[in-house]
């Protein structure tokens, strides 16, 4: 229970653009904010963020989950757009589970928004989701994701 | 932004049953366990709770969603069944809105259950929502309340 | 066809926010002042308004209308959101008919709005439909109740 | 506010045999029955009737209503069976509004009958709707009418 | 049972073209020379042909419905393309119905083409449906006529 | 052109109860009736009529049909409510198209009745469709016959 | 009143096979154990087992429920996965009401396993249905039968 | 397996209507005569009716089947219209499951009715379902819930 | 590949009100404008405008179509609100073709805007489909219509 | 892991007719062909052929998949038709599993052909499936028994 | 309005093999012709080519359309069979837009093949949509571009 | 048919997991282990196996599945989760057909799993399907490609 909690941030397609992308839905935080805040906040509640990863690329997250085997204990994820049809992307989170443990998050709340974002192909392969808090859902991904490890540890 | 941030907890139906109800699904402590872990855990962030109500009634959880209007500026709300189906709860809670925010939570991850626990007919009237954590799903929700009253607040 | 025709008013959930919930979907009238209207038109069409009745308590709604049936003619209702889940409402509609003739009215044009208030699980219980026109719906449900009671005893 | 309102009244397929159809469902009335009511409620409540057009053409009933930016503030419009599939009518609605506002009307609660009679492609291009009180329904659009375009020229 | 039964033929949209349009589907006889059989064989089982009409515009079609009743007793019908949407002359094929009888026929097999063609909005208010015999559907849908008037006359 | 058309008439499941099975919906004449009726009908179009077959297995109809190649031109065929969902019957009348021609007819109008009753698996693999006549449907589906069997030999 | 009520038990597609096939779900009696224990149970509620037919060709089933008419008040059957697909029995079962009554049982609660078990296309043809009890199903069904046959012969 | 068996009998929404809501459909018992029946024939099969209550009021269904925990080995339920929409009150029946066996009894053939009546959330959380048999659906229900409760306890 | 190309141009339902009609969503250009763009822009394409048509009719615009074989080589046509449901238009482009060719062209991107404009019932009889650049939607149709006739022409 | 395989090969509706039926979609070997074909390849592969049966009857396929209990370790089955629709089957199958391992197979690509023919209901109840390859889609579906059989054996 | 516009040529998969892959759909001009023919047409209305790129890669299309950001005023794109599910290209079109104004072709009418091919979740994305001229939709997309480009300098 | 046939192996996404993931599902042995069957079966059916690739990116399988035009006669495929989402890979698919035919193989029965895994996109543009024997549909895939292939060079 003492080991520091490894965890991966993991960015999907367009995250990049973030600050400059439609900022009334997103915000106007850049991803490299976005990466700092989780940063400072990790060691908080005593996980290292062994890396923050952005990729438009799904085979490259894909790829990126898969060594999370080696390295991390957990993975906060916001898969952006393939959230809704990748199911090779869950498959790969089912894959590593449960030694890695995956937290969705979105920026905005996506069951408020279109019809597709509603729907989430990748959520059954996570422990859980959280939605609607801008970088905020990040920081509280990292949180939820101590609270999994730990209760699977102690197990 | 110095005044504490008031948050009322709601919980709907059958939850008053937790710890004995599914623990397989729903975990061990009981409703009074998580009431006392919120307590615990809000001034840590600032946050003064107004009340925790729990009710299996769908009309006393509306009568309190408009209570809040003059004694809270968040509800963290887990509507239990009723998310699926109860569009007078969701009509409350866009009814308070935006003077009081709700954050939608769920003990369990409800997007990998049952189909017809993967709609929310309440999420669109949130800010956002954050399931699968547990108890901690509810301590996740405070903060969240924090960070969307904050960012209201400085607009 | 001489004695007076005795209307129920009854409103649905969150009908009590009235003029402070999204006035530019509902107006800013108070529930106060669309009952004063209601009894100030009453007369001039021949109705007595036997009383008045708003809750957010499904229950309450059905037990309401199961006591027309000694008290009122013609019941004129907005069920609020319940209009779109309550078959338990829609039953209790069905079940004092033909006795008491129940006439459905909206504020808003239900059949502009969320796809989920495009469907009415009352509306086949009921005699008619009056949507859209603000507090003047219940005006035009009292007038078209007395069409339609005088029908009934004409028969 | 004192001038008064100008309505034209259109009915759409097969109206024309209205008395004759199906009286079980339509009533005994006909048009040249509701077509005299409605002229003897209209001035009333500070109404002038326009004309009361009914066809069978689809194409009449969109030249009627384009011609009507020059002659009416409303349309009380019965569109017949036309109201479940005609886009091309819904969007003539459409292009005259604001200017003429258009009120839909039912002699039968069309919420009541076949699944295809409770769809309207007209309503959301609509004021509102009224639907179920025979030729009521039509007094009561004429209503319906003068508590909008009141509401509108009072902005 | 012995005064000739009244037969109107009726061709709804596109049937003008035949004998040049898709003659693959449609074969290679024009709507005259199908009119001139009907005529032919008409007699044979007892019929007088009282007229043979064709259009393209959907309100000409109704009005000859409609007009049917002070001339006809039966209406073999082939709506066209109409069928698979028009409701209103689905309503006036009832408004006339049961003094007028409809026997809705198709010269190709709708059943075994696109999906849009084998719904019939239309034959719910018909007395049956002859589809996939080129011309000769009309010839069968005449004695077909002779056989459903008969029945009702000797009811 | 000069030899006779052979036709096989099959009738599928419950048909053998005909005239007493809910005789407002199917008439009181019973099967035997209708095959005498056939048989009388046939000659006059120039037909013999191999057989009159029914049965309540779905399998003896498929071998039935199987049988026709050596024996028939064309099935005039009622399948009763196999209609709806036997795939292996229309795979049946496909195998021995288009050597023999097969007719689908009802007594009722499938297709006003209760939905699922408006689906045909079979159509897409017969000539065409003759429904609602009663059991004049069987003979307009001989006659049928013969203008498909003729048709198909003068090519 | 007084004279014995005749029942007949039909057991559908692969309930032979009871005791051996999917114990877990089925129980472990054989279908003769479960005969026995209905023909014991059958004279305690005053009825008579004319018969107990179980097989595996649904044209068996049609040709047992035809002949019920002769020798039975009421059918106690077991359709098992005919239940979802069989619109032929399920005509069947309509052919021979009101004269014969079916109850339709199950051993498994059909409502809560996979989604193509829960429809069953039988069930608008039957008096009542029984599902979820094992074998004691069955003899509730007999019992249900007792109390359907006397309603009816005391109109 | 000698204690006596006690069961709840719960009625939902409407059911204190019976006897005067629509006759045709629910026969002309009231809820008292079938509460008496119920009271009768319990000691039969060796059950005591430790209560019965009626509730429009989905929350005090609720309460009633989280009280049965201490009081009961069994609910017989009927729960009106609730049956389609409250996942709430199946949750409830899931979380006193299994100590507590629900059976699901419905006075009319539900599967026989509207389209809505056919769907039951709360079925997936009984032991079984029983429909269609009047007051007697209920003392059936007693009766399997004695077959249910001697099942487990001899387990 | 020298004879000029002759292009119909068709306008569809509400077309005739453009510059009126909602012109954040159409433009402010009238037709007449749009007309005279067209015909300044066909000579530059070697295309010959043979006529500009609008109607509200959907059989004028059937007519017309059909007139095209004897007069024009191309259509581009915006068939308005015709677009979402006009079977019968959509057989008249068939019915032409490929003698005349049809260029779909629509001012709005329709599919971006509401569910019911992204079907197009006529797309399929159609070369193409432009849409979504206002008037020069028809501009681009003329070029089009131009390259698919040239390549037919060099078959 | 030495004793032979015994392998029962069984062929639904319509196969009796290969080499005769639709020769482009399912080839010109006749059954017989393909049965020889079967039997010359399993002693390549250790199986012992028990029987080679077609059957149009659903019954009798539902019979003999009982009957290999005691003759069979696999079935080799191409359900025909019966694979879209018969749940009797597809429980037939599940009843003899895991004792007997069924495999079906399919002479064309049904994942290719119409909508209908690629739901198969059977599917999930097998251990495999085999789809696309003529006669060697059964040779293939020896071989995939022999392997899942061993498998098995030396679990 | 002087300044020459930039556009960007995007081609999604399977475009490489233009030419080679299934000419009758999708005609036989190679890649290399098309990009040739756009780059000669583009001076012809002011438009400078920036880059011609094609990638069976969807990253490798997210990250040219992200760059485009900085080189082009618009991207003339046909997505290929990323159109259909790609909902991460889709928000890469929105992060760009509205400074890169993006136009959707396709060298297929797309509306009029396989069902999946019917739906783009990139077009609401999109200002505009051409589809169905084989290599002109390109030029006619250039020339779109120049259209929409040039309005949104204006405004 | 004497020259050996060449077959391109090809694994989607995930599956370089194989033996790590899952193995209750996919079973225990590795990529390495599968390709090193494949390759020693191979020459026991005249196959040369040219490559064994595996990739979690779709373009590179996208790539591969183009280079086989030049490389190989047969693809044998298991696209994992992109089977059923990847037009693109459809598309390369059907691009290289038939010169190259592809036969769609899964380790699992994907027919018996989760809702999302029965529908295979990819599945019309491939010769066949095998699903089902874990490593073994591999070497059964290769031994449909030499059917496939030579049934091909032999026509």
């Amino acid at each position: 229970m003492e080991s520091p909690i490894r965890v991966l941030v993991l960015h999907g397609a367009n995250l990049n653009l973030l600050g400059t992308r439609e900022p009334g839905v997103y915000g106007s935080q850049t991803l490299a904010d976005i990466n700092a805040a989780i940063r400072a906040h990790a060691p908080t509640v005593g996980v290292t963020i062994v890396d923050c990863i952005q990729s438009n690329h799904e085979g490259v997250l894909i790829d990126a989950i898969h060594s999370a085997r080696d390295t991390a204990d957990a993975i906060v994820f916001n898969p952006g757009a393939f959230t809704h049809y990748s199911h090779a992307i869950a498959d790969a989170v089912r894959a590593v589970s449960p030694a890695v443990v995956t937290i969705e998050v979105h920026l905005s709340n996506v069951h408020a928004r279109e019809e597709f974002r509603r729907v989430s192909v990748i959520a059954s392969a996570c422990a859980g989701q959280i939605a609607g808090f801008g970088a905020t859902s990040y920081l509280l991904g990292v949180s939820a994701a101590v609270s999994v490890v730990q209760a699977s540890r102690s197990r």
